[in-house]
Order: structure tokens, then sequence, then C-alpha cells
């Protein structure tokens, strides 16, 4: 493992054009959308509860967000786990503010349960998962009170039951997978001023699991082209709306010097 | 009261904050959540009915838009309204379309009753909601036919049976409650060639209800905000696409006496 | 017919302001919304049972896309079709993804048989809506397998069966009715990194029957107009964010000299 594996990885995806299914809430969808057409994937959000298990046996890569879940989107997404279980598919869980809510709390902890083959979430929402600790979990939507590295303990055990690959979103981003912990540095604070660039990072993660490489280089790889095309947007823009517009381009521009550029990678074994 | 309170409103919201929950229409949901992002608040649209209510316990301020109602939406809207009230959330009320059409009419009549501590809409909606005039009602969709003026009585009517504040949209929008009535001149007609700058003005309602000023002030310094931005965005461009990205990041940028600058208030007591 | 009737029906919807409304899927509303406000036209996303077919009977066009139909959307689109036929109102039949999914290609053939006063797809959608041959229709979501002449025939046997105009979406474009087929060449690949390009182009179809010109003529005109304004658009942006703000800009601002200068028709008669 190196770090040079990123920009490959980045490639792949450019070249294989995944075809990343969302079941995500309705506020993302646009800018989720938008942003697996810019890293080179192609988006389809089948979530109604008749197609999505048939979609996700077809798709490279499926994501569950229950942001602003109904009954049937809830019905929708248990289909498409068992269609992507069944078929292989890699699927990727964001349990948006879980811990806040109780009924999507409880979703999220059965979901996670059918091995994701990664999670992708703030520090609180990866403690309220992992159910470590019911009183870590912040109670404040999806925003996050507790830095990265307080839900490390919390992604370890999620990512021995699930055998898969964990993301904590913070300044620092940290992937976790057992055995491994890499730090991703890049970003900007104005990605947080601009909304869904959390919520379609979880995009960006399924698409890169889609295309054969080792799950968690794909993870940190995904991290990387999403906070180096942060980075890069703000070179030239220094307000939400203008930024969105530079970070969808700079996604799609990156390039794997950039990557490197605009990126620091820190890895460690456990 | 003078007119200074406005700026200091603006700064207040930056500092605090504020957790807006909004149960809005799907067309709107992107831009009303990155405009709470541009005006320092954090945006949060649960509106599923098993969570709703206790999201409006926490949150700050609650936004009702019932633009595209689902049967399941319509319940999450009741419980919010419930929630809010119990907890004394403030919440606000957008009548979007209400006379066009039955259904919606019914209920943003039936939730009116609930007593929203503002009500934001444009003229023929305001004028529709307080039953005053069937005729005078519009069915042209989410346009207005009538003067801001025209809605002033149906405001005042409506201020008096809630006890809370009525923005009427419109080239002036005129804010009013017992015993106050106050223009704002600003914003620029592109405003209208993007979806969703009146939807997300019930959003920065709710927003600046929550940090603790007089309700009127609140309501005209929303609204100061939210068109003084569009005027400054005006400075710059001049076709929809470039003025959406410029009016979000004037949102951002606004200072103090810019908000001055691009806006005239005039008071009136009654 | 020459070609000059191209710049005279944009102007008439510009001038006329349609009320278009669009039962459209949750990723593309914000889009839509916005491209139709760019044309001159007025969005209403109306798409709830209780409601659709009282406001289709009022608007001026109606566009049906089942991208991510929900139960209640379904019943939604049943009613609203009752009621624009009922009303006489042009309606405009996207078939997203079909072919590739079971339940929504029953729905779309189905609704096919209601006669829609156009159709607008890419070539696998056209191909698998009319049931020609199973295996031609491809089975990835929204992309498009077959080159758009592949779907001639596919096309002109929708054209006879709902004495409708047909649509087909491609590098180059091809609109088929009875005894005529025009092929409009303009556009540019990056429209294909932007979310809802194809599926707001239904929408501007609808703007453009409603405003009374012959039905083959605004079908080409809305895909002129379309079409022209990206490659206006590619004039200035070279990646997607920055180019679909151009593009909302170029839609916008496009004059009849522009629509001539980047599109080219080619007329053919059967």
């Amino acid at each position: 493992m190196n770090t040079h594996a990123y920009p490959e990885i980045m490639s792949a995806v450019r070249e294989q054009e995944p075809l990343v299914q969302c079941l995500t809430n309705s506020v993302v969808m646009d800018i989720t959308a938008n942003v697996l057409l810019a890293i080179g994937a192609s988006p389809a959000m089948c979530d109604t509860p008749t197609e999505s298990a048939d979609f996700a046996a077809v798709a490279s890569g499926v994501l569950v967000n229950a942001g602003t879940p109904s009954y049937e989107q809830y019905a929708g997404m248990r289909a498409a786990v068992a269609g992507a279980t069944a078929a292989g598919t890699p699927w990727v869980l964001d349990p948006v503010a879980c811990g806040g809510l109780t009924e999507r709390t409880r979703f999220q902890r059965s979901i996670a349960l059918e091995k994701p083959s990664a999670i992708r979430g703030n520090a609180s929402e990866i403690i309220a998962l992992a159910n470590l600790d019911e009183n870590a979990a912040g109670g404040r939507g999806v925003d996050s009170a507790d830095a990265a590295d307080a839900a490390i303990p919390a992604a370890r055990v999620l990512a021995e039951r699930t055998g898969g690959v964990v993301g904590i979103s913070g300044a620092t981003d940290i992937v976790v997978s057992e055995g491994r912990i890499t730090r991703i540095t890049g970003g900007d604070p104005l990605m947080q001023k601009v909304i869904g660039t959390g919520c379609s990072l979880g995009a960006v993660v399924a698409a890169y699991l889609s295309v054969g490489a080792d799950p968690h280089d794909a993870v940190v790889a995904a991290h990387a082209h999403h906070s180096a095309a942060g980075a890069k947007a703000a070179k030239t823009a220094s307000a939400p709306g203008s930024f969105k517009v530079a970070w969808l381009d700079a996604l799609y521009t990156l390039t794997s010097d950039e990557l490197e550029q605009y990126t620091t990678f820190e890895e460690e074994s456990l």
C-alpha cells in the first residue's frame, strides 16, 4: 500500500463510470447526482420498494441515507440492501442524524447489521450507530459535536461487526477498517456552508468501492477526491454560492497531481 | 424601535446559528437549505410524522410549507406544529398557492388556527388564507396577481387572529402585526426567475424569530436580509443562473452597512 | 413550414408565460423549475392525487416523468392525465428508464395509451416504450445505449398510436410525427454531466406545446432552445458546475439569432 494507489482509483472510477443507486434524502438528491456525474460516475435515485431490489442487482454500488425517510423509502431501502447483498453489490450506509431521533436510529442500527461495505458519517453519528455510549450522541441534527478522533473506538467496533470500512468526517477525515487507520487532511470550512457535501460523499464512496480496488484504499481515495476538490475550490471562491460551483468544477477537473497536492495522508497500522 | 435593530438581529442569527426544521416542498429543499446555511443558520428537513414532533421540540424554529404535500407530510406537519407549540418553538406558515387548490387551502386555513408565530406569503395567498374574499384569491399557482397593499386588511385579520406577524411579499414587502406596519423596499426582479427565493424566505423568517428579538422586528430583518442580498446580487448578475450564485454569496457576505444601503424601511403605526 | 417558425415560438413562450405543471422525479425538481423560469414559463410541481387533476385543468401544459415514483405520485399522475385530457391541456410523457425496470415500464406503456401530446426520451426509452423489441431496451438506468436513429421506427409507431409528437434525445435530437422527421443538431457533451438536462427538456416541451403553434414545430423549437443554450454555455464554461450556471443564463438570454446560430435543422418528409 502506498498513497499512489489513490490517483489510480480515481482514474478507474472515471474509466469505469460506475452506476450508483442512491436511496437518499430529498434535500441532497440534486447535488448528489451532480457530484456523481462530476467524478465520472452515473447516478440513479431509484428508491421505490417495487424497483429498488432489482436495480441494486444491476447497479455498481448503492447508497442508503435515511435523512428524510418516508415509510415507502424505508421499505425501498430494506429491499435495496437485500438486492445488493444477494448480488454482491457494494453498499454504503450514511447514518444521518443517528442518535438524535428514535425511529431513524433504530432503522440505522438495524440495517447496519446487514453488513454494509462501508459506513460514512460524522463522529456523533458513528458513535450513536455503534451504540457504545448513548450520551455521546449529539442531538443537533446533522451537525457533529464530537471531533472525529473521538469516534475511532466506535468505528473500530463497526468495522469489526460488519467486516467493512468506516469513514469519519471531520476537519481531518479518518478511515478505519480492521487493522488500518488512515487520516486524510484537506477540504475547506466552506464545504459546511453548502448542503449535501457530506451526504454526497456517501455516494462517492459507493462509486469508489465498485471499481475493484482494496476497499480501505477505495474509501480513502473517495474522501481524498472529495476533499481535494474542496481545497482547490477554495482557491477561487470565498462564499457558498460560488464555492459550490467551483467545487463541482474541481471534482471534474482534479488531476492526480492535484489530488496529492491538496491532500495529506497519514497511515497507521493497528 | 429604530431601523438599527435590523443589523443587530442579523448578527444575532449569525452568532446563534439557529437550527431550523423545514417541512417544505420537494422543489425548494436544496435552495432553502443553502439559504439557511448562507445566513448562518443550520437546516434540517425533518418531516416524517414519527420524528417531526420530537424534532420541533429541539429546533430553534420550524417552517411549514405545503407546496407539494404528500399524505405523510401533512401528518408530519400536524405533528411538528403540535411539537413546536408544546415546546414554545416559533413556527412559520407559508401558505403556498392558498386559494388555488381545495385540499391545501383547507389544510392551510386549518393549521393557521394553531397560531403560527409568523405567516409569509404573497398577496393572493394571504388574502385566501384569511378567507375574506374567495374571489380575490388568484388561481395561478404560486404567482401573485394582487399587489401587496391589497392584502393588508387580510394580513391585519390574520395578525389579530394569531397574535403573530404577517409578511406579504411583493415588489415592496409589507410586514404587519397588531399596531404596526413596516414596508421594506429592496430585492430585484430576477429573484422571481430563481425557484425558491420566496419559499426560502419562510425559512429565513423562522431563523430570525428564534434569536430573541421583538417578533415584528425579527420578521422585518429577515425580509431585509433576503432582499438586500438580492439587490446586491443584481449589481454583478443579470441572468438567473449567475444571479442565484451571486445571491447566495450575498446572503453570506452582506454587512450591516449593506443591509441599510440596499434596503429602505418605512414604518407606520396603526 | 420553415425554420424561422422556431424563433417565433420561442418568443411566444416568453410572452405567454405558460404555467407548466410538472409531476416529475425528486432529483430534478429544482433544475426543472429553474429551466422553466429561465425560458419564460412558470413552474408548479403539483403532484398530489387530490390536487393534480384540478391543477391540470388550469395549467397550460403538463409533464409526467416517473423517475422516482411513489405510489402516491403514480396516482397523482393518473389523475393529472385524466384532468389534462378532459380540459384539453397538452401533456408530455418522459418515459425515464423505460425498459429497465418492470413496474415503471408497465406504468409508462399504460399511460402512453392515454395519448400524450408529446413523448420525449432517449433512444432506448423510446424503443422500450413502443415495446417493439424488448431486447433493444438497455438496462442501464437513464443512460441510452442506442443512437437516436435506431429509435426512429419506434418513434413512428408511437406517433401513429398517439397522434402526437415524439422527441428522441441524442447527440443529434430527432423529432418525429406522422409524415415528418426533423433533426436538431446543437447542444454540448457537458449537458450530460449536469443532472436534469434531459428531464427538464420534457418540461420545456410542455411549455412550448401550450402556445398554439403547430405541435411538431413546437417540439422542435423546444429542443432547439434547450440545445442552443447548451452550445452557447459551452463557449464560456468547460466544467459541469459553471456549465450549469452558464446554461441557465443562456436559456434566459438566448436571442432569435443565437437560436439559429447554435442549431442546425434538417427536415425530412415521410
